[in-house]
This record gives structure tokens, C-alpha cells and sequence, in this order.
């Protein structure tokens, strides 16, 4: 909001400073740091009323050491989050953005099935919660609400600038911006890929050289795409959540990543110089992706080791799912799989464990387990591993695969 | 040296991805990840060595819980950091610039210094190690070593460029670049600072102002800068080593914020739309510093809570050391204050502690304490917050002093 305000004083008054309100790093760090102030002093208070109303999550009894000092630990700390997020977003972002928007819906939809589901646990001592399949309908309908605002909504689009001779021949409907220079925009169904030329793929032509009868239908693959990217990012995390410190810690660096290339991406200027797709109004998602991380850094003030609060579902299911809504936006979903490789590993842990084990009771007639425990984080702490050094390399893992992520899209 | 290799066959042969080294975001990037590739065997490797020898430091007995499980830890880990840089920076940075230089030098001057320390202390049991003093001079001569080449050397220089009416009228010489854009380069003891017009601030201009005779001088109080800078910040990381993973992760925080600062003053583009000032040659700052950050991420790897290995004299007089040297070639050493707050803080809690104590024992006949234990981190041990979640939060505020220092630089 303030941006209109000091966009309005700025073209009226021309007040100093009132300029900065036109950088997109000034308002995302603004909204960091609002969010992260906004989150510390309201931790403290959430904490205590959700221990006061005994919001203790009946942990899984493991036989992990340490595993006693967390009974009475209050959860649905993911509260602190979603709050911590309102005014910053509402004040530095720009409202009318097609992609704030979204992603405003995205978390506090996926936020509330979270709550409904750590307080059917919690309060009425249900242990299942919201059922599985409830959960997966609704992350799918969110998916399937992303994808068709992506596929049509006509602020989602790709800008490519042309040399005057390309300009001259070329078919579309050519324009030209503020400077003169033109360039042809259009909705796309293309994503970034790294190893491929210009880490660029097209959904609609690989349907095309695939399938051609098929290739019309190329935006059913497309939302299917996003569909299954959200769910199974939100659910990812919700596994990776069973340390202190780990789920947080993971997402607030895959936030940032892709902070940075919706910055990039979306900044006509650095996208030619780093030779990457030029996505207008796509820079706004970087304000939404600060006011997150600084919330979560928030959050993490309390969730540290030794926690004091966990996330719960209300946490990781948002967070899961707003890291997908943010990797199709940006068109990485294809690098996701590298990027959030933390939150893949936990889940095919768990898959490869179960399957095994289904797998040799029928074979040996007893199940046998491929890992200690999982998800993996586990396993690593039967080894004798200490909880928080798992975290820290965990992180350290994390941080390695978002720098791997980047290089390899400047590979070609 | 692979810069010269790549460039050399780029332009011989147009060979594919060799441009690639032109880029200094991605020769960055691969040496923070080769530094940590290193690391993390290499820092196996030595732990047991050091173990072995059983360099195990006789850790002052202070009271607090975990102590003793801290016994036999070994130190002089820095030595991992300090080997680990090595490759990465010869192979991914120029070597014929004299950023590079002079911060390789200073790095294994303060690690050759701080490893003698550690040596003495730990092999021959002598408690004092390397006197204070000595210590001292080998800080400050460094400083002078830096200050002299930084204010003589042909390179370091300041770039502007001009408007074609200002061109036209300008006394100095006036050269053009490749896209025969006028500019102004040339020697100049400007530094960056908040809150003042264009965040500039010319130690010349300013003894000009107050005392017209000694303007003259004006490089000697650079010098002075210089050497209280870098021998400051030595003895601060030094003093905050205290916890497990604390001062390598805050130094990871500051040096990848004088990174940025480094890439962007480095880079004509980015210093252009930032309006910051623009230095040439100074973005090989950022491979050394990228280095370094990976070779710190390697270390912490051990380091994390519970510590396997301590940094030591090694590393924290060393990467203190570093840390003021950069600050001086990005121009931030006015920021530093805030930037690397934390080892200010920790620096002066030890300074108040002491000095109350000496008063009040003169004044009452008997000591008093303001914090329970100097340096601060320590006192919120004794408070009864666990080793890990302090470090965490010292992250935590760390991080949010970067962002502050990157904040207040675009306020004006």
C-alpha cells in the first residue's frame, strides 16, 4: 500500500526519500525487517497462551534421546508465521499484483487446513486430525486455482526484447517500451531447465514434437504440473518437519533463492545482463518472499534447538505449498527437485522405507528397514548424531543445492 | 588463473561455457563450492591429526554447564579454513589484482600468527601463548602494510563518470571506456557512510574543513583508520569465540555482506542503478570472499554444536582480520560498526565488565560485575539459555545488522 502512497508524494511533492518506495530491494528488506519485529515479540505472546491452553503435540514416541524434554512443547507455532506476514505484505507489496495475490490466498488457505488439523490434534486429542485425503484435496484445489490464474490471467506473461532486424520480420504483434526499444510479450507455457539451450522448455512444443494431436492440450499437463509440484512440496516439508530448526531453516533458504531470481527475473535490467527470462511485475514476489523469511527468522528465534515451540501443520503445510506457488511463478519448478532436494530426500525416505519393508514381510515373511528411521533426519539421530549438528548440515546441505541450483541455469 | 586459461580460449576458439568465466557471480560461485568440497574431508583429516596429538585446548574453567564434555575438544581448526582457501582462490581469481593480493596476504599473515599461538599454548603448555603485544604489532604492522598499498597502489581507484556538460567543464583529465562514456578515475580517500549526501564521505574534504594545514596529512589519519580497523576487529572476532559455531557463522554473515557490497561497487551496471559508488577491479573481492565463506560453511560443518574442533587463535585473529581489510577496500569501514555489531558488542562488554569491576573495587573495596560473564555471550549462558539456541539468535541479529547496514546505505 505504501507504495502508492510514496509513489503519489513522490510524483506530487518529490519528498526526498520517498523515491526508494520504486526499488524492490528497498521494500523487501523493509518488509523483512518489519515481519521479523512483528514476529519476535508476538512468538513470545503465542507461546505462552498456546502453552497456557496446554497445545502440547503428542509426540511420536520414538525412542530417541531428548525425546522426553519435548512432551508439553506447544505447537501450531506456524501461527507466529502467518500473522507476522499480514502487514508487511499489505504495506510494502503492491496489492494489486497478480502474484502477491495468489500467494496471499495460497498461505492462508493451506495455513487454516494446517490449523484445523493441528487443533483437531491438539484440542480434541484426536490424533489422526483432518484425514489425509481431506488435506490432499484441498492442496490439489489450490493447485488447480494457481494453475488456471497462471494459464489466464493476462498480467502472467514472458517479455522478450528483439534486435530492430528480428523486429522487422518477426510475426506477433511487436511493441515498444518506455525507451523505444521493442520487444513481443505474450502468455507462455515456458519454464527454465538447466543443460538445454537457453535453459529454456516450452511445454506446449515438447507436446508438439511429442504428440501433435496432443500439443492443444499441452495446459491440462501444465496445470497437472502445478498441481502436483504444490502437494508434494507441501507435504515434503511437512515431513522434513521432525527437528528443531530443520524445517524452517531449509525453507527460509529455497525462499530465498527464489527470492533472488523473481528479483532478477523480474528486473528488465539484470535480466540481460544474466541472460534469463524477463517476466514483468514478477519482482513484487520478492517483497511477499521477505516478509516470509522474515518471519520464519522470527519464528526460528523460538523453534531453535531447544525448541520451544513447533510449527505444526498450520507451519509446514504453508510453507510447503507457498514454496511451490512461488517455484511455478518464477518458472523453476523443473529445478525444484535440486533446489528443495532436502525436502525430496525426506520424502523418498520415507517411501523407500515403507515399500521395503511392505516388501520383504511378503518376500521373507518379516519386514526388514533400509534406514534406521525415517524420514532420514531420523536415522541419522539413532546413528548418535546430536540433534542440533544435524540441523546445521542439514542447512549447510540446503544452502549447497541453492547455490548448485543457481549454477547450473548459467551452465549452457 | 583458470580466468586467463578460459578467457584465453573463449577468445581463440569460442569454445562453449568458457564465457562463462568472464562472469565473476559464477567463478564466485564455484569457488565457495570448491572450498567447502575441500573442507569437509580435509577437516576430517585434521581433526584427527589434531586429536591425536592431542592439541586439545585447556579450556578456562568458567562454570557453565557442558564444560566439561568440551575437554579434549581439539583446536587450531582454522587451519582448515586457511588450507581450504588456498586452490579455490588460485584457480577462480585473478591473481594479478591487488584485492586479491593483498587479502591473501593478510590471511596467512594473521594465520601464521595466530597458528604460532595456538602452537605454544597447546603443544607446549604454555597458558600465555604469543604475548599480547607481540600479537598486537603483528596486527598493526599488517594494517600498515594495507593501508600504505591501498593508498598507493595505481589501482585503487575510484571511478565517476560525468554527464556530457559536466565533461566538458571539468578541470581533471577526462577518459572515456569502450562505450566512450566520459568518466573521472583517480586516487581518492572517499568511504562510504550513512546519512549524509550521497553516503560519501572524503576523510581529505573533512581535515580540509576542520583544519585547512593538516588536510595535507589527511592520508596519515587514513593510515591510522586503517590499522585501528583492522587490528579492532581481529581481537573482536577473537574475543567472540567463545560458543560452539558462533563466531565462524557471524563472520559468514559479515564477509557475505561485504561480498555484496564488493559485487554490485564492482560491477558498472549494478553500481549504476544501486547509485553506489563504483570501484573497478574490486569484484575479485568477491571470489576471495566466496572462497572463504565456503571454507567457514566447511568448518562449521564440525563445528556446529557440539563442537568437534575449535577455530582457535588460527582462525579467529585471521578471519577478524580479513573481515576489517575488506571492509576498508569496499569503503565500509564506517559501517563496520554496525555491520559486524556483534563483535562490537562483544568487544565492549568485556571493556565495560572489566574497567566496572577495577572502578568499583578502588571506589567500594570490593569488584561488581554489570554482566554475569564477559564476554556477553557467556552471560546469557549463565542465564540459563542453552549454548545452541544463543548461538542461533546471535545469527539471527547478525543477519538483521547486514541488512540494516545494506538499508541505512540506501536512505539519503
Amino acid at each position: 500500500m505504501l507504495y502508492y502512497l510514496f509513489d503519489y508524494l513522490d510524483r506530487a511533492y518529490d519528498l526526498p526519500g520517498t523515491g526508494l518506495f520504486q526499488y524492490i530491494s528497498f521494500r523487501a528488506a523493509m518488509a523483512a525487517l518489519l515481519s521479523l519485529i512483528i514476529a519476535i515479540p508476538l512468538g513470545k505472546r503465542i507461546i505462552h497462551m498456546l502453552r497456557r491452553k496446554q497445545i502440547g503435540e503428542t509426540i511420536r514416541e520414538l525412542g530417541l534421546e531428548g525425546e522426553q524434554q519435548k512432551r508439553g512443547t506447544p505447537t501450531m507455532g506456524g501461527l507466529i508465521i502467518l500473522i507476522s506476514i499480514l502487514l508487511p505484505t499489505i504495506l510494502f507489496a503492491r496489492l494489486d499484483n497478480i502474484y502477491v495475490i495468489l500467494l496471499f490466498v495460497g498461505t492462508l488457505w493451506l495455513g487454516f487446513i494446517g490449523a484445523v488439523d493441528d487443533y483437531i490434534k491438539v484440542f480434541l486429542k484426536n490424533k489422526a486430525g483432518v484425514s489425509g485425503k481431506v488435506k490432499l484435496i484441498g492442496q490439489m484445489t489450490l493447485g488447480l486455482i494457481v494453475a488456471v490464474t497462471l494459464y489466464y490471467h493476462p498480467d502472467v506473461v514472458v517479455r522478450e526484447y528483439l534486435s530492430p532486424e528480428k523486429a522487422a520480420t518477426i510475426q506477433q504483434p511487436v511493441r515498444t517500451d518506455a525507451r523505444n526499444r521493442p520487444y513481443v510479450e505474450g502468455k507462455s507455457l515456458r519454464t527454465t531447465i538447466p543443460f538445454v539451450k537457453n535453459n529454456e522448455l516450452d511445454y506446449q512444443k515438447i507436446w508438439q514434437a511429442i504428440a501433435p494431436p496432443l500439443a492443444d492440450y499441452a495446459y491440462l499437463f501444465y496445470i497437472g504440473v502445478v498441481i502436483f509440484i504444490i502437494t508434494a512440496v507441501s507435504n515434503g516439508v511437512n515431513l522434513t518437519d521432525g527437528l528443531d530448526g530443520l524445517a524452517v531453516g531449509v525453507s527460509v533458504i529455497v525462499i530465498g533463492t527464489l527470492a533472488l531470481f523473481a528479483y532478477f527475473s523480474g528486473n528488465f535490467l539484470f535480466a540481460g545482463y544474466f541472460r534469463i527470462m524477463y517476466i514483468p511485475h514478477l519482482g513484487e514476489l520478492t517483497i511477499f518472499a521477505a516478509a516470509l523469511i522474515g518471519a520464519c527468522i522470527g519464528f526460528l528465534w523460538y523453534n531453535a534447538y531447544p525448541a520451544q515451540v513447533f510449527m505444526g501443520d498450520t507451519g509446514s503445510l504453508m510453507l510447503g505449498g507457498v514454496i511451490g506457488i512461488m517455484a511455478v511463478m518464477v518458472r523453476k519448478e523443473l529445478v525444484l527437485p535440486l533446489l528443495g532436494g532436502i525436502f525430496l530426500i525426506e520424502t523418498v525416505s520415507v517411501i523407500i522405507q515403507r515399500n521395503w519393508f511392505k516388501y520383504t514381510r511378503l518376500r521373507y515373511g518379516q519386514g526388514r528397514r533400509v534406514f534406521r528411521m525415517a524420514p532420514i533426519h531420523h536415522h541419522f539421530q539413532k546413528k548418535g548424531i546430536p540433534e542440533p549438528k544435524i540441523v546445521t548440515r542439514f542447512w549447510i546441505v540446503a544452502a549447497v543445492l541453492a547455490l548448485l541450483s543457481i549454477l547450473t541455469l548459467k551452465i549452457r
